[in-house]
C-alpha cells in the first residue's frame, strides 16, 4: 500500500510505462534525478562483493560457468567502481534505491537475467552446486521494503523481469490473466486498454510502475475492490529450491482449463509457501480481472481535529465490513497531502521537528481539502441511484464527526492529487504518489506497517507511538490508516535524506522502536524492509517461537543446501543458523569455501 | 456442496442440532433408520482391524497406554461384534454411513476422544511412539466423500468434535468467529440467535449439521455470499504430526487482537497446507462471519430442454462474475427436484434404467416447477430497489432462453424445497437436502465433483460424461451445476443401496469411470471419497508428478513416522510408499512390528 508498492524506474524500455504516460516524470524529476546519482562518502570494498564462504576465486569461476549456460549477456557482476558520488549503481533495479543503510549491506555480486523458466532452473541448480544466495525479484520495485537489494551481500540477485516480462493470457470471458514477473500494472492496464476490453479493470496499488507478480507475493494492496491482491490469485508456476517446477491448484492437471478460475485444486493448498517467502521462484501466476463497474464516482471527506480519530475509525468499520465503503478505505493527515503536491517541507516550514499544526492548517486551507487534520479518500461504484444509497449512508455516519466536511469533486481542480486517488481507485496506474518523498532532500523512504483490527482505540494507540517515536528521533512521518476489510494496516512512511547519514540512521531507529512497541501491545506487521524482517519475524514468537521452527523445517526440507534468499522474511537456512550466523553480513571469510561443509548442513 | 457437506446424525446430543430443529428428522425418519440399520452379510474379520505393521499384542498394550494417558472413558476399542445385520455400528459418527466398500475396508481400530489440544498433542506423540497411523475428524459428516471413517483401516480416528465444541468467540463488531472442531453449523447458528446478533449471518452449506471446521478444511461451500468457507477463514491452530503446536497468521504474535481479522500474518501464509490434507490437526479456526443482508428475495428459474444447458450457462457466468447473481449460482435436474420430495424413485417409475423424460415432466407438472428440465435457485440481497435493479438484469438475461419461466415464489407451498433454499442462502441451516436419498432404498451418495470454466460447452462435455457413465452402470445420479464465482462444480450424487452390493460396485465404477473420463479432457475433481484419492491425486500429475513429490517431501520432512492420515488426499508418507503399499490395506502382516523399521525410514 501507499508508496510501499513497488516504483518504477521511469525511462526504462522494459519499465511497463508507456511513453505517453511519461509527463509525470518531468513532473517527479527531481526525485528521479535524486535517485540516480547519490553523494554518501563510503569506504570501499573490494568489488564484486561475494557471499560469504565462498572464496574469491571459486566465485568467479561460478560466474564463468552461470555465463557459459545462459549466455554472458544475461550475467551481470557488480564490479564496476563507484561513480563519482560514492555510489555503487550499476542498475537502478538491482539495488535499494531507497537504501536505509549504507549501500553496499544488501549490494548484490552478480545479476542473473533469465529468459525462462528453464533457465531459472538452470540458475537454481547452479546455486546449489556453487553453495551461491541467490535472491529473486521481480522487477526490484520494493520500494520503502528494500526494492531490488537482496538480504545476504553478495548474492546473486535473479532479476526475473527483465526478460520474462510476457503477458500469457488475458481471457475476457473469465476475467483472469496469467503473467510472467516482469508485466507492471502499466504493462497489463495497457495490454487490457489495447485489446479493447473495456468490459475489465485491473487493480492497481498507489503505484503502477511496480510488478504484478512481485507485488501479489508480497500481498500488496490495491484500490478497487479487488485490492486484496493476494486472494485473488488463482495458481503459480514455481521452480523449487533444488530446481524442479510445479503448478500449484488446478496448474497440476494436464490439459487443464481451469488454472485461472479455480484457485484451490485437489489436496493442500501450497500456494501461501510462495508469498514473503524463501520457499521457491514464482515464474508464472494467475490472477483474476474485475468487471469494469457500470459506473463510479470518487469522494472526499475531511475531518479537523487529531482528536477525531478514533470516532472515524468506528464510523469506518462497519461500513466497510458491510461493502458500503466498496474499496480499502483511507484516512490520511493534511502533512501528507502537502508533501504529496511535491513540494519540500522547507517551502512550509524551516524550524527543526514536526511542522506546527497551525501552519499545517494554514496551508490546507489553501487547499481543496481546506483546514484539515484527517482526509479520507473513497469511491463508490454501480449506477447512480445504488452508489446514492450508499453514499447517504456514508455521508451520514461521517457527518457525525463534529466539523466533518464533504469536498465536492466539482470545486477540486484536475491536477489535484484527489483525481490521482480517482484513477487508482478505477484501476487505472498512476504515479503522483511519489512525490511526497520530495518533502527532503534526497528524499527516500521506509515503511512500518502494522496491522490492527478497525477500532478507534487500536488506531489511537498506535498513532501515538508514532508520533512518540517521530519525536524522538526526529524524523518525518507521513501514517496512513488504509482498511482492507476486516483490519486496517497503517502505513507509516518515514522519509528521510539517504545521503545523510545521520537521517538514515534515525529513521531506522524510529522504526525499529515502531515496531517494538507495537510487537510489546500485541501489533504486527504485515510486510517489512529487509533490514527489519529478523526483528518482525522475531515478534511472530508465540509458544516459543513454535510457527519459525515450523517455517525452517519446511526451509530445511525445501533448501537442503540454503540457497534460496537466504534470511527473506527472517527465515535462514540451517547453515546461516547457529554459527553460520555471520554469513549473514558481509564480511568475506577467511574461511573461504569451507564454511558451508563446516556447518554440516549443506548437501546438495 | 450439495449433500457432499457433513450430515447429522440427528437424535445425539452432541449434533449441534437444537432439539426444536428435530422435526427435520422425522421428516426424514425412515432416511435415518437406514442409517442405522445394515443387512449386509459380510465375512468377519478379527475385530478390531488392527493397521498393518503393527502386532495385535503391541497394539493392545498402545491402546493401554493411550487409555491411561487420557482417561479410558475418552478411548474407544471397535471391537464389538457385528450386529445381527451383519455391520459394524459402534457409533454413528465413527465410520462410512454411506460406505461404497465393504464396511470394514475403511474401519477404525479405535477411537480418541480429545478434550483439549494438549490432549491432541498426547495423542499425537502417542501414535509416533507406536507408529500407529491416527486419523482425525472434526465431527465424521463428510458424506458422500467418507464420512468418519480413516484412510487406512486400523487406524485410530480421532474425533474432535465430541469434547472439543465450544464456540470461542463471537466478535459482533468485527464479525467474526474462533471455533473448535466441534461446532456444528447448527450450533453457530443458533449461538448467534442466542446472543440476539441479528446483524450477522453464518454460511451454511446444503447440510447444517456438520463441522464448520471439517467442512472449511476440506474447502466446503455454502449459498451466501461468503460461499467460499475457506477463503473466508482466518487463523488456524495446528497440532504437528511430530505434536508441536502453532498458530497460523497474526496467531503467532502473543497478545494480538487480529488472529481472525487478518489472515495472513508475516512471512510465508501456510495455512493451505492444513486444508484436503494430513500435515497437520487443525484444534482452533477463526472465520468471518457475514454482515446482513438488509433485505433478500429467493427467485427461480425453469428451462424447459436439456439442451439449454450451454446457453444457460454462458448466461451464468458474465451474471456471476461480475455480482449480479450474489451467491453459489444452482442449476439442477428435476429429476433431483422429483427426488428431494423425499419419495422413492419407485413412486415415479418401477423399469430399469433412467426414468423416461416423459415421465420426469408429467411428475414435474405437478409440482411448483411445472414441466421442465433444469431449475435454477437463487437470491438476491440488498434493500429492495439494489434487488430489483439486479433481478431485471437476471430476467432479461434468463428469458432469451426459449421456455424460460419465472415461477413466482408467492405460488410456492411453504413446504416446498424451494423454501429450504431459500433458508439456507439467508444463513440459516437445513437438512431437506438429504431426503433425495430415499430416491432408493437404504439410500447412501457418493459425489463426483469435477471442476470446469463457467462455459456453456464444458457444462455440455461434463453432462455428457455422466449421463454415458450413467447408462453405462445402471447409476441413480443426480447432477447439478454449482456455480463459484469463475468456476463451476458439477457435483453429481450418485444414490446407491448400501446394502446392495452389485449396487455398490456400480456406484464405485461409475466415479471411477466419470474421474478417468473428465481427467482425460482436462477436468479434476476439488474433494472426493477416501475410496477414490488415489485416483483422483493421480490426475494431477503435472510434469511427472511434481506436485505430489512435492507433496511427499513436504509429508516426509513434517511426519517423519508416518502417522497422520496416511493416504488422505493421495499422500503416502515414506513407509507406506514403495514396499509399503501393502500398508495401505487392512491385511494383517506376518512381518508384525517390524515393516516400519525395515522400509528404514521411520523415525522418532
Amino acid at each position: 500500500m501507499s508508496a510501499s508498492a513497488d516504483t518504477p524506474t521511469l525511462s526504462e524500455s522494459h519499465s511497463g510505462i508507456p511513453s505517453r504516460l511519461l509527463h509525470k516524470a518531468n513532473k517527479a524529476k527531481s526525485l528521479i534525478n535524486d535517485l540516480r546519482t547519490e553523494n554518501v562518502a563510503q569506504d570501499l570494498p573490494q568489488l564484486p562483493i561475494i557471499p560469504q564462504g565462498v572464496s574469491r576465486s571459486n566465485f568467479n569461476k561460478a560466474i564463468a560457468d552461470l555465463s557459459e549456460q545462459i549466455g554472458s549477456d544475461n550475467v551481470s557482476v557488480v564490479d564496476k567502481p563507484p561513480k563519482d558520488d560514492g555510489w555503487y549503481m550499476e542498475h537502478a533495479t538491482t539495488h535499494d534505491m531507497m537504501h536505509v543503510t549504507p549501500s553496499r549491506e544488501f549490494m548484490a555480486s552478480a545479476i542473473a537475467y533469465p529468459g525462462s523458466t528453464a533457465e531459472v532452473q538452470t540458475i537454481v541448480q547452479w546455486a546449489n552446486k556453487y553453495r551461491i544466495p541467490i535472491f529473486p525479484i521481480s522487477m526490484g520495485r520494493n520500494l520503502g521494503y528494500g526494492g531490488a537489494a537482496p538480504r545476504v551481500p553478495g548474492s546473486v540477485v535473479i532479476d526475473l523481469g527483465r526478460r520474462m516480462n510476457k503477458i500469457l493470457d488475458i481471457d475476457p470471458d473469465d476475467y483472469t490473466c496469467l503473467l510472467e514477473p516482469g508485466v507492471s500494472f502499466y504493462a497489463l492496464y495497457e495490454e487490457v486498454q489495447k485489446r479493447g476490453y473495456k468490459h475489465m479493470w485491473i487493480d492497481t496499488p498507489d503505484l503502477g510502475g511496480g510488478s504484478v507478480v512481485g507485488n501479489t507475493l508480497d500481498r500488496g494492496v490495491g484500490y478497487t475492490p479487488y485490492g486484496d491482491h493476494w486472494a485473488v490469485h488463482s495458481g503459480l508456476e514455481v521452480v523449487l529450491p533444488t530446481g524442479e517446477v510445479i503448478r500449484t491448484g488446478m496448474g497440476a492437471l494436464p490439459n487443464n482449463n481451469t488454472w485461472q478460475t479455480f484457485p484451490y485444486g485437489f489436496g493442500p493448498h501450497t500456494d501461501g509457501l510462495f508469498s514473503q517467502s524463501n520457499f521457491g521462484i514464482v515464474t508464472k501466476m494467475g490472477m483474476a480481472l474485475m468487471p469494469a463497474a457500470p459506473d463510479h464516482e470518487s469522494f472526499m471527506y475531511t475531518f479537523q481535529h487529531e482528536s477525531d480519530l478514533p470516532q472515524i475509525i468506528d464510523i469506518i468499520r462497519p461500513l466497510r465490513i458491510s461493502n458500503i465503503l466498496e474499496n480499502v478505505a483511507q484516512l490520511r493527515t493534511a502533512v501528507q497531502t502537502l508533501a504529496v503536491t511535491g513540494r519540500p517541507k522547507t517551502d512550509f516550514y524551516t524550524g527543526s521537528g514536526r511542522i506546527p499544526q497551525d501552519v499545517v492548517e494554514a496551508e490546507a486551507a489553501k487547499l481543496p481539502i481546506g483546514k484539515a487534520y484527517w482526509i479520507y479518500y473513497g469511491m463508490s461504484y454501480g449506477p447512480k441511484h445504488i452508489r446514492q444509497y450508499k453514499l447517504d449512508i456514508i455521508d451520514a455516519e461521517f457527518r457525525k464527526v463534529s466539523g466533518a466536511k464533504r469536498i465536492d469533486p466539482a470545486t477540486i481542480p484536475k491536477d489535484n492529487y484527489f483525481w490521482s486517488r480517482d484513477k487508482i481507485a478505477a484501476g487505472e496506474p498512476d504515479l503522483e504518489e511519489l512525490l511526497w518523498c520530495n518533502w527532503v532532500p534526497n528524499g527516500s523512504h521506509i515503511a512500518f506497517s502494522p496491522v490492527s483490527p478497525i477500532r478507534g482505540k487500536d488506531a489511537t494507540v498506535l498513532f501515538e507511538i508514532c508520533n512518540r517515536r517521530q519525536d524522538q528521533h526526529g524524523c518525518e512521518i507521513f501514517p496512513a490508516f488504509c482498511v482492507g476489510l476486516r483490519e486496517m494496516h497503517l502505513i507509516v512512511e518515514c522519509v528521510f535524506d539517504k545521503h545523510d547519514p545521520e537521517a538514515c540512521e534515525a529513521a531506522l531507529a524510529c522504526m525499529r522502536g515502531m515496531v517494538d512497541d507495537a510487537a510489546k501491545l500485541g501489533y504486527g506487521e504485515y510486510r517489512t524492509h529487509l533490514a527489519l524482517m529478523d526483528q518482525v519475524a522475531g515478534t511472530y514468537n508465540w509458544n516459543d517461537g513454535a510457527l519459525m521452527k515450523f517455517n525452517e523445517r519446511l526451509k530445511d526440507a525445501l533448501d537442503p543446501n540454503g540457497i534460496m534468499a537466504p534470511g527473506k522474511s527472517g527465515i535462514w537456512p540451517a547453515r546461516y543458523r547457529g554459527r553460520g550466523w555471520e554469513m549473514r553480513s558481509g564480511k568475506e571469510s577467511s574461511e573461504g569455501d569451507g564454511v558451508a561443509a563446516a556447518v554440516g548442513e549443506a548437501r546438495l
